[in-house]
């Protein structure tokens, strides 16, 4: 077998250099956004907002000095809000992470018994590894590092968000090109940041780790998982905590304030509507940004594990070792020319733009990064080599994997269309969904229900042909680089995904600073869009997932040294249908939970309408503390529950029954999971769009429907407060369940192959 | 190993005549509801209803001849609506009947090329079997043999059902108790005459069968499976094409009569209320009928054809051969005594009274049950005997598989309870959901859902814990056995489940009737109790279908020669996802049906009103005819594409993908499938009944919502309406889904095994 065209030398070069180019981008990224003066007077007209055309569109307003005060007034009360918030959340999930990381050392410690001598190795019987005790430390420090990693990455977005958002709102007096260009930069400083910084902490942690292991590196990539489960098990909190905390303000806001008392969306007589907009940061923000982390970790750590028990690794060849960070590597490169596109090389002068402009940078990604895998594949992999496929080693060439990751990728790019043609309202479902409308706020649910089930199918036919050509090119490696595929042009999702919600805020930011109307509807039809950005961001996350948990699931179980997972056996069954189950219980406890919040925020909202006089003729403020306050408490008391089912079913499960039901529990949340994180996402992002097409009212049949608070609208509005808990927090938390699940079970793999199924024992 | 205690003529004697004995008791009580005269002037004063009392409850209208007359003109409108739409269904499903018939000889007969040489057996290849072809002619003659009796259950069940209706309403002016009980007798003759049928016509079938056979119990027990088929072949159909018809009806006039002009449920000046009515016969009780049936046949084809590769069939010892028969047989004997539990030992007074009357039938049938397992297992099995388990016979004891049964039969009682506790309004889940309603129609979905997700849990551990035990101790002949057991109290299921319509439908003519509402409340109690008692048979249904299809899996497999279905070969997993994704697309398309179809009973509902003048007056009679003809066109229409989707699934995947893919299918669609029509059935049933808690207004917490009219009256009332698709269509569905393509794999397993995946040939 040929070694790699690109010398180990080369790779050691190659990734940090490219982890660094996306850190510069990301933060030149920033300066141009910073350049959006937040003070009145300065700025504002000396502006170029990084092109070399002046203000071309003077408006009312451009330079009032009152409003830009206000705006920055609002935007320091969010990213107030969402900072203290972040600050809470993080220490009870501090204590959380000090816990788990004990467990995770006594668990695999006690593997061995604590011995600080060699073992024989696990798959390699005949060399010798470093002791379990080691691994049992360096996974617990990997858990760690990804766990700050990914508090980091959230913290990092939210901080960027509330920091555009205003900025957002202010370049929108200019024309919707700004405003775009505004919030899509913001979006990209976070998606490369977090792109960057994942690799390169992940890449540091490797070099230092090889100081201890030297050549044992199946040890070595063993210990790394456990930054996966870092990455994964915060990312679970903030996706839940934040979920809950954006929609329990949302619903809440929008019960009184919109059905009850008829003042319009984020107006500041609202007392929630300040936790509302906080909610944006914290849950869509900070959430997603750690989910996407933890996705990319988790995708990296599967790969690498399987190859560290492939020729890679018994060869110890770095460069093809290396392969899944290079193909990280050039997809930050290639999201940086994807990224011009959309900031530099074009510039969107109407509404209607929007839209496409969003999907070209999917396809100009997708079209890109192939041409990057395939250089990649070509230089950094040998031409031929053995993959490890449960016990034995099977023969894959370089032109294989390079279709796996493809595979992987354009599979994304097909979940990512159907996602759009599902949830935005140019297509006939939405529109199909605001005309049942008609009919009453019943058929609009009944149309939405059966509208996110039917979107399922594709994005599933499309999952399962990429499971199936990977897995037959190169087994559970094949899986796992298929995944990184998928996740390959993260920062260009993460971009299109993030602008979403600082569009929502630049909105809400508009209203509650009183501008004009023009405003206001130019960032709405930067939200609309987002909304449907945002599900097909949500398509990539479910998607990757499952790819993701499947080959973890794969690596658990070569580690837990189980041969088959065999349907027909009671033990695996009962694991399938109870992990098929755990979806549902997940999705009972987040959605009560967002109801329960929200019930308390109504609550409140309603006390203070009734008792500040003032409130409802705008002479009073509301007290908006106070609705921060309940949804910061709801959300760090109720994410709780979920995350302790996510965290310790596998642990119960493989200590009491053993490696086959977990086996068995996994399959089954991960098939079953998908479906209802698509369905769930897409249901959601329909009727929001559906409410969106009617108050819009571009077309005639959608003028027939409207306007704001006809029957109609109004039926549309309550399918649209249903499905806020749904897509964004059942629906998105529901992959982290599926990946985290997978990647503890690996983590604690050795534990459970030694120690696991007491009860079956007994 | 000593052969069983009851002898070979004992088993031949006592099938059948249990068989007689149910079906001449449903004579019996058709009889007892027979004396409950239509005809105005006779009977009334005279009618004993069964008892020695005489009428105590005079009361008004009690002899208003014009009342009598009127509820005999109504009750004849249901009867033939509900007639006529079951004979347009049965064409159509007889030319796929035919088409079918002809499919199943055609890729059956092909699997030794038509050949009519006798050939070696599957299972034991030192002897000589009948010839493929003669399989495939049995295996047809079974399939239609299936389908007709399925067909004549759910006739016959409708025809009971809309020959008691009018009469419970008559009853019901003289108590509750007195209605209940004619209600109840009616139910149980539908539950007695399909239990019984079902069991006499399989017992026929196979000493039919036998004659041609002759020892060769292989072939023989493979071409009964055919019965399995054809029953829940017919189930599909009846269960969506009903499911369509009543949903669009009931939807359709509650969207017009009770929302926008405010009329109430069940009027006559709705046009739709007669299609509404026929709905509740068409499919509540048709439909219904065929699915339990359908389940009935299957997991008694499961246990003998994996019988018939036991010793049992081996060794040619018909008694232990029968023993799913003589459970099935000692069940109507069990069922016969509850019965007279509720309608002659007590008597109900007071309307508190029918739910825990209804809740005692379960009880005691499941007590009586066990006994008589017990002596079954007892004397109708070997002491020890060996059951096939995939490839090697196990060694099993007679008291095990009194377990396994039991096992099954409890689980069913835990699972109706859990349901019960979900479902109906006198505990905290409903009443929180009606609770909800106070903030308006999303927080009522959301805690709705959330309730159906989390009424999973249990119900899936129950299951899980079933297949466990029952696997455990004789593989898959223990989980057909315990499916069995499930099921072997089906006479007192159905009686319990068919007594709710028709209290619907009491309720319905009776406000038709004009009659007083002391009359409707007491029909609407019966009502409310029948929609608990319907979540709890859907539990049952839903429950026993689990089973049932994993022992069908089983057989196939068996059949299919696969050793192990692993989820970790491409091939299988990219089966479990597609599977699993399934019941999503099936439910997709059956919810969108009835949304469509009840979109086009609104506007003919509107148009009525709008164009016939004196309609909302009542001095004019709105066009019944229309309303009905356009529920028969639309789920005539409606229920091909799913009907397609199911029936195809197997044959596609199996003849391209062949046998390890379409396991994968089979054991994904089977994990998610119960968990979504669980979750729909309760969290529909929890929707109406919250509806029916504010509109009784019985405790101080129900009045602070109501009364009728109110805000939160309806926000409950969407939710009802949202609920209706969900339990009544989708949900109940879906256990058929996932039976019905696991027996068509079995029987179509030698044409997959022989020539299956073809794709993957090539």
């Amino acid at each position: 077998m040929a070694p790699a065209v690109l010398s180990t030398v080369a790779t050691e070069v190659i990734i940090p250099v490219c982890a660094v180019v996306g850190i510069v981008f990301s933060l030149v990224q920033w300066y141009l956004v910073s350049k959006v003066k937040l003070t009145p007077g300065g700025g504002n007209n000396n502006n170029k907002n990084g092109y070399d055309d002046y203000l071309i569109e003077e408006e009312e307003g451009v330079n009032d000095h009152n409003v830009v005060v206000k705006c920055a007034e609002i935007q320091n009360a969010i990213s107030e809000g969402a900072t203290s918030f972040l600050f809470t959340e993080y220490q009870y999930v501090g204590i959380f992470m000090v816990v788990f990381a004990i467990l995770i050392f006594v668990f695999l410690g006690s593997v061995e018994g604590f011995s600080t001598k060699s073992q024989r190795c696990t798959y390699d019987v005949t060399r010798m590894c470093k002791p379990a005790l080691a691994t049992a430390a360096f996974s617990t420090i990997a858990f760690l590092l990804g766990a700050i990693t990914s508090i980091i990455s959230g913290f990092l977005g939210m901080k960027i968000a509330t920091y555009a958002n205003a900025r957002t709102t202010l370049e929108a007096r200019k024309g919707v090109g700004k405003a775009f260009v505004t919030a899509f930069r913001s979006g990209a400083v976070m998606g490369f940041l977090l792109a960057a910084n994942g690799l390169l902490v992940l890449y540091i942690a490797i070099n230092l780790f090889k100081l201890y292991y030297g050549d044992d590196w199946e040890g070595l990539f063993e210990a790394i998982t456990g930054y996966g489960l870092g990455g994964s098990s915060m990312a679970l909190f903030g996706r839940v905590g934040g979920g809950i905390y954006t929609k329990a303000a949302d619903v809440g806001a929008d019960l009184v304030g919109k059905v009850e008392r008829n003042i319009p969306e984020d107006d500041p007589r609202n007392p929630a509507v300040i936790a509302d907009n906080v909610g944006d940061n914290v849950g869509d923000i900070a959430g997603m940004g750690s989910d996407l982390f933890g996705s990319y970790a988790e995708s990296s750590c599967a790969a690498l594990v399987v190859a560290s028990i492939s020729s890679f690794g018994i060869e110890h060849d770095f460069t093809a070792m290396c392969y899944p960070l290079l193909v990280s590597s050039i997809g930050i490169l290639v999201c940086l020319i994807t990224t011009l596109f959309a900031t530099d090389f074009f510039e969107i002068k109407v509404v209607d733009e929007i839209q496409s402009a969003l999907k070209k940078q999917l396809i100009i990604s997708t079209f890109l990064m192939t041409i990057g895998v395939a250089i990649v594949s070509f230089i950094g992999l040998p031409t031929s080599f053995t993959i490890f496929n449960f016990g034995v080693q099977k023969v894959v060439h370089n032109w294989q994997l390079f279709l796996c990751v493809c595979v992987g990728l354009w599979a994304g790019l097909i979940i990512g269309f159907v996602t759009e043609y599902y949830t935005s309202n140019a297509y006939s479902p939405v529109q199909d969904v605001a005309d049942s409308c008609r009919t009453g706020a019943a058929t609009n649910v009944i149309f939405g229900l059966a509208l996110g089930y039917k979107s399922v199918i594709i994005p599933i036919f499309a999952i399962a042909i990429s499971i199936f050509v990977s897995f037959s090119f190169a087994a559970m490696y094949g899986i796992a680089v298929a995944a990184l595929g998928m996740l390959s042009t993260i920062a260009t999702g993460l971009a299109i995904d993030a602008y979403g919600p600082i569009s929502d805020n630049a909105g809400g930011i508009a209203e509650m600073a009183g501008m004009s109307h023009r405003i206001r509807e130019r960032t709405d039809a930067l939200d609309a869009a987002g909304n449907t950005t945002a599900a097909i961001g949500k398509g990539f996350a479910i998607g990757s997932a499952a790819l993701v948990s499947l080959a973890l699931f794969g690596a658990f179980v070569s580690r837990a040294g189980i041969e088959t997972v065999d349907v027909l056996t009671p033990k695996v069954f009962i694991g399938l249908i109870v992990g098929a189950m755990l979806p549902y219980w997940f999705s009972a406890m987040t959605m009560k939970s967002v109801g329960s919040a929200a019930l308390k925020m109504v609550e409140e909202v309603r006390r203070q309408f009734n008792t500040i006089p003032g409130l409802m003729e705008g002479t009073a403020k509301p007290d908006y503390t106070t609705c921060v306050k309940i949804s910061t408490d709801a959300s760090i008391k109720e994410m709780i529950p979920p995350g302790a089912l996510v965290m310790l079913t596998p642990l119960i499960v493989g200590t009491l029954f053993g490696v086959e039901t977990l086996s068995g529990v996994l399959a089954g949340a991960l098939v079953s999971g998908v479906q209802v994180a698509i369905s769930a996402s897409n249901t959601g992002g329909a009727w929001d769009n559906a409410k969106k097409y009617i108050e819009a009212g571009a077309s005639e049949h959608a003028r027939t429907l409207g306007p704001k608070g006809s029957e109609p609208h109004k039926a549309a509005v309550i399918g649209d407060t249903i499905g806020d808990p749904l897509k964004d927090t059942s629906g998105p938390s529901l992959n982290i369940l599926i990946k985290l699940m997978a990647v503890e079970s690996l983590v604690f793999a050795p534990f459970f192959a030694a120690h696991g199924g007491l009860l079956f024992k007994l």
